[in-house]
């Protein structure tokens, strides 16, 4: 999407020196532009685990990326598939929840188990690592393309007024390559014309949705209000969310959704005031191997300290200031999950469907059989 | 309860001078302990609208103590009942949610109607104002023995492991007198030795879970956790939570609880898990005059400035950060009204009822046939 006016993807390969992958450092954001230059597998496990990207599908195109420069230097130093199967398990212990990670790891490493000499490995680890990226914005575009439908009935029903959406945590294009997940339907509604406003959940303790969702809608020209994340009950309670879709870092099959904490509350809101709850999610988001995600899908635990400080700009610089007393204990649990009942549907890039199995399985029968 | 070990108040007239009200400026809380002085209705009337003192109890203690400035000031310059309905007037429009604003205020104007000159006027308002705040504190130690009784039996069934209580925004001591509502019955708990711990709900975003709640509990010594707002729901759906208890505002006849907006939330989440839902209040809090709280509540919406900022400690200075784009709008609803048939029970001075008109009315019958 645009950035600066400019249309611009979250990850691309360095223009004149391929053995460099570029990534916007989203710490910065909203008060910086900061371009990162990754050059190693370590690197890229630091930009994932430190948060400098974040985001379902950008964690899968960046871990896709991690893999192609262990590739080449694997190929540079000749060393062997041990070196690659350490490459894929330091990324993939780096986040416990997004599925996108061990499903790029897996495919690079699938990719590569064909190659005979390293320069092959290396050369086949790029273009997968592109398709991935390519891929993920395929997908999204195709979700906002599915999911501009329920936008645009929402709109003929309001006669032009603006469609309230609410969404949570960041399942933008910054989460992804391009486009967005939850941002698709979005964006495509408002390049149409169609009036849309956002009411965007600030998404404590990391506040992805002030710092970045606020951030890339403003730079789309979407018009959009940043709440506490306290809100949207009140405002469902009012008749002042028409929908709510957000993002997903893993779904199960039968279409348990988990998402950044606070999710669960909002789909609970949506339920108790007859709002329609959907969750926009690439294929590659679902664990086909997993059927109850209460009970299955690991849960990450982060620092106290990301609850007990608050980060932004004050006089000019990027400061953190401590919110709590020095001595209180906090908790920070990153995803929670919402059970499949409260979802309305889910908008794939193959169309939309209900959150069961049957529905999932209907729209992906390639998985059908592919039961735990 | 203690700070720095030492039994305190919220409020009190100064030691040497009984023309001055001492409070705590809780904004510098928790990075700092400052008593200030209010000499004159002006000052209390600041006081309440820039929330250097908040939360129902403290509310209408300070607006009782704000009649008695004025009357010492009416008697002072020989001024008239004018110039106490405008002092009333002036202290009622500062905060619109709290119901204890608008008692403490009438009930002021109430007893000063019989007096005879400005100086009895004036002795009695001292007398009120020192009867609304004893009332206060003897309302939330009452609500606490009510409630200690509901997380003793928890703890019995529990075989004394530790109590999970959860709880919102800050209904504690800070927040009344003294005890607190929500915290009456944990301070009461922790007091006689039964093992408690509190989720404590960073509340933004003024997070007064985090400055205040974790403040007074750990002056107090009682094990608590700091969470983000969007933490209960997974809690719950762990089993991690007991029970939740937190205060309110201004709940109708009929149950229906008007409190810090994500209050609704939490309710949702207790009831979609099974988790008992508990509302402490003194009667105070009730509007009788009112049924249905969703229509009929006035919901207060502050300055955006709130969501969009986040203060705290750095570098030993108390700042502003900027966490939002400069140019994102932001919206800021106080409140939120959880409707009657999310709450289990009420908590109050006379003791337990469920949250429906014929309960409270049966523990309330003066107020039976004072229908709206």
């Amino acid at each position: 999407m645009n950035v600066h006016g400019k249309p611009t993807r979250t990850i691309w390969l360095h223009p004149q020196n391929p053995a460099v992958v570029q990534i916007i450092d989203q710490r910065a954001l909203p008060h910086a532009w900061v371009i990162e230059d990754l050059s190693t597998v370590e690197q890229v496990a630091t930009a994932i685990r430190d948060m400098h990207v974040r985001g379902a599908g950008l964690i899968g195109a960046t871990a896709g990326y991690g893999m192609y420069l262990a590739a080449t230097e694997a190929a540079a130093a000749d060393k062997g598939t041990d070196f690659m199967r350490e490459a894929g398990a330091l990324l993939k212990a780096t986040r416990p929840t997004a599925v996108n990670l061990a499903w790029a790891v897996d495919r690079q490493l699938h990719a590569m188990a064909s190659a005979q000499a390293p320069e092959e490995r290396a050369t086949i680890a790029l273009q997968t690592a592109q398709a991935i990226a390519d891929e993920d914005a395929g997908a999204c575009r195709d979700i906002g393309e599915h999911g501009v439908a329920l936008i645009e009935q929402i709109s003929r029903s309001k006669a032009g007024a603006p469609v309230q959406i609410l969404t949570h945590c960041n399942a933008g294009w910054l989460a992804f390559v391009d486009y967005g997940s939850a941002t698709g339907p979005i964006y495509a509604a408002h390049d149409r014309g169609i009036p849309v406003h956002v009411w965007v959940d600030e998404t404590r303790p990391r506040s992805q949705g002030s710092k970045l969702t606020a951030w890339e809608l403003g730079q789309h020209g979407v018009p959009h209000t940043i709440i506490a994340d306290n809100t949207g009950g009140h405002l469902m309670q009012h008749g002042m969310v028409d929908l709510v879709i957000v993002g997903t870092d893993r779904t199960t099959r039968s279409g348990d959704v988990a998402n950044k904490i606070g999710t669960y509350l909002k789909a609970l809101a949506a339920w108790d005031n007859g709002v329609p709850f959907y969750v926009a999610l690439p294929s590659s988001s679902f664990d086909w191997g997993m059927r109850d995600g209460l009970k299955e899908i690991p849960i990450e635990e982060r620092g106290s300290e990301e609850v007990k400080y608050a980060d932004g700009l004050s006089g000019g610089r990027h400061l953190e200031v401590l919110v709590a007393p020095a001595t209180s204990h906090a908790a920070n649990y990153g995803f929670d999950v919402t059970p499949a009942r409260l979802v309305t549907a889910l908008i794939t890039e193959r169309g939309i469907c209900r959150a069961t199995e049957h529905a999932i399985c209907s729209l992906f029968p390639e998985h059908a059989r592919a039961t735990p």
